[in-house]
């Protein structure tokens, strides 16, 4: 992809204005053939409410453009002899890009219609500055359109995401303190160099929207997603609908205040979570109670030879993410927690009394709530990034 | 109303039953009649996204039952020579009671579709044992079904609020700390006994639904309900619909861990917020600080004297309710918090370290949430009662 706008193909143009001014009712059949294909007819409409012929006038106009298949014969369904009509996606219609902004990195994915990733390249950055990160995306992007080959023209929009105050309206960052941002106008910026559609998300909000979608949320009447690691944040799922907040923030239990307010977080307040249990914040203990800089690899490697300091510092981190994701479920009810994040790598050092503290503080039946623990890889963040970027074609 | 079930009346039967059988638009359609009579087809084709022959299919049978009514004439609007078709709700054509349980009373109201109040009852409580609870209520909902007159046979369902974890499905108490339940059949054995669909909801929630519908909610897309007193609750409303919680449990905003281990709750857990800002929690500590028994009316005296320690333990709830607040913020961002309860009476006594306490931990441009005051009275959590018997016929 050029630094500048290419011309759409028409073939595209005609897919992504059929769906973007598609109705209410057209949009539920595609997202749910979107999530579910191949699909008869008749289990659209169970899972949509709409009557058959409703699914099949919506389903015709998705077809006429390609993005829909519906001359698969009723073989597919393994079930001959049933009169079923399968609608299936065509994947590979349209393509997305997904890119998650680390402090020190760039991954990128490019994807098709349900974020299979077709190519994926990394960039490390060298400054956290927004001038030279926009060039760096820029540059991300093009190295994986050059890698999408025939599929070059199909590339519809890209999804950007990043840790903070997101703005996913106007795709302004207002705070991101990883970066060291505020007020960036990320999405506009982009949009006018890329010559595409782009939208910017919070990165766990992002992960969020790619697990309901297409992950293991999929199916779930409502899931949290908690990610530890450098940041601790969480992306709810309720309602049918991932949960934005009115004013763009929502999901930050990382500074709920669980702990003592003599532990200062590094966005300024006291007693937050991530005070005690990012992994800054446990490298930092583990150095103040060893009396020299210790980095949190090193942490780790004292934790697992059975320091007593690095012991009560993963034992505490423990214990507040265990109180933090009680809270959450106390306030909201999910019926599945998913621990994810790059911390879950060494989450063996946190689990039992997180679990214990967990337990402690979860209130009644809430306790029925699942903990699933998964590993994301920053892949699977971009990959959360390029479903934002679907979402934005259809919702 | 007596103790077994009345024949309904065919008028009665073939409105709840086109209600209950209704599609998914007709459904939107009502319900938004529901909350914003009169109003036009126009106006409800945009708020619902439906065609207007689609609202106008919809309306033709609620009205043939005489739900609502479409012959009010133009004038009604006010806006004489625009071509307006007005839709009115027939706000009596039935009726629902909503009942409050507290611990020591009933408070019962009856209301139409729209809960406006058209009988009210108290009734004392001389033990809390279900099978004498389950008989004051089917004597209040006699008493107020002596009082409905003519509309005695338009009566379809009764909403019951109860403090606790409430299965709204099956109608069963789980666990009630202020009645002191366990596995409670409250929906089963009253609807047997007052042969009406029974509704028995969570009381927060249930005021949830309330201002949702017909309250400060209408308009909003997102909000909470918290609120002070005897206990501390919350109800939220995202994304559409009231907060359930996966396994019945959501809103237990009195039971996050964000004050000392060393305070014990009536829940049996530690550091839950209850445990120094309940009512009974502040009349304990008072009482401990002065080595006599202080009631919580003469602890709010001691606090308007100026007494030392009443002051810190009137302080102290105030900063833990504010960083409650804080953290059901962070975590779901609505657009407005309205702060209820029987507690509000109070609020000035702990509302500067709440406020204070609030702007600390809340996170980013989460801060622009609005925080209201609204002093909710015993009868309104019976109108959010009958609200969820409302809701029941229709969604
Ligand atoms: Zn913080
Ligand atoms: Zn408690």
């Amino acid at each position: 992809m050029p630094d500048r706008a290419l011309d759409l193909d028409d073939e595209l143009r005609s897919r992504t204005a059929l769906l973007g001014s598609a109705s209410d009712a057209a949009t539920r059949v595609f997202t749910t053939i979107l999530t579910r294909s191949p699909i008869s007819r008749i289990d659209v409409a169970k899972l949509t409410g709409l009557s058959q012929a409703a699914v099949t006038k919506a389903v015709a106009p998705l077809v006429a453009v390609g993005l829909l298949n519906d001359s698969l014969g009723p073989t597919l369904t393994g079930l001959p002899g049933r009169p079923v009509s399968p609608v299936a996606l065509v994947p590979d219609a349209v393509v997305t890009l997904g890119v998650k902004v680390n402090d020190d990195e760039l991954i990128g994915v490019a994807t098709d219609l349900t974020t299979r990733v077709i190519a994926s390249e990394r960039l490390p950055l060298a400054s956290r500055a927004p001038a030279e990160v926009i060039d760096a995306i820029a540059e991300l992007c093009a190295r994986l359109a050059e890698r999408l080959g025939d599929l070059g023209p199909r590339l519809a929009a890209v999804g950007v995401a990043v840790s903070g105050d997101v703005d996913s309206e106007t795709g302004v960052v207002r705070d991101s303190a990883i970066m060291g941002w505020r007020n960036v106008e990320l999405g506009p910026v982009l949009a006018e160099r890329l010559g595409r559609r782009v939208v910017v998300e919070n990165d766990v909000r992002a992960l969020t929207i790619g697990e309901h979608w297409f992950g293991v949320g999929l199916g779930t009447r409502s899931f949290a997603i908690v990610t530890i690691g450098r940041g601790i944040g969480s992306g709810l799922h309720l309602n049918g609908e991932v949960v934005e907040g009115a004013y763009g923030v929502a999901g930050e239990i990382g500074h709920l205040p669980l702990t003592s307010p003599d532990k200062v977080c590094a966005c300024g307040r006291r007693g937050c979570v991530e005070a005690v249990a990012s992994t800054s914040a446990i490298a930092a203990a583990v150095s103040a109670a060893h009396g020299r800089p210790v980095t949190i690899g090193e942490a780790v490697e004292l934790r697992r030879a059975g320091d007593a300091a690095a012991v009560e510092v993963f034992d505490e981190a423990g214990r507040v993410i265990g109180a933090a994701i009680a809270s959450l479920v106390n306030l909201v009810g999910p019926e599945l927690v998913v621990i994810g994040g790059e911390g879950v790598a060494d989450f063996d050092l946190i689990e039992e009394p997180l679990r214990r503290s967990y337990a402690e503080h979860v209130f009644a039946s809430a306790d029925r709530c699942r903990i699933a623990v998964r590993p994301h890889t920053f892949e699977d963040w971009a990959r959360g990034a390029a479903a934002t970027a679907v979402r934005s074609l259809v919702v």
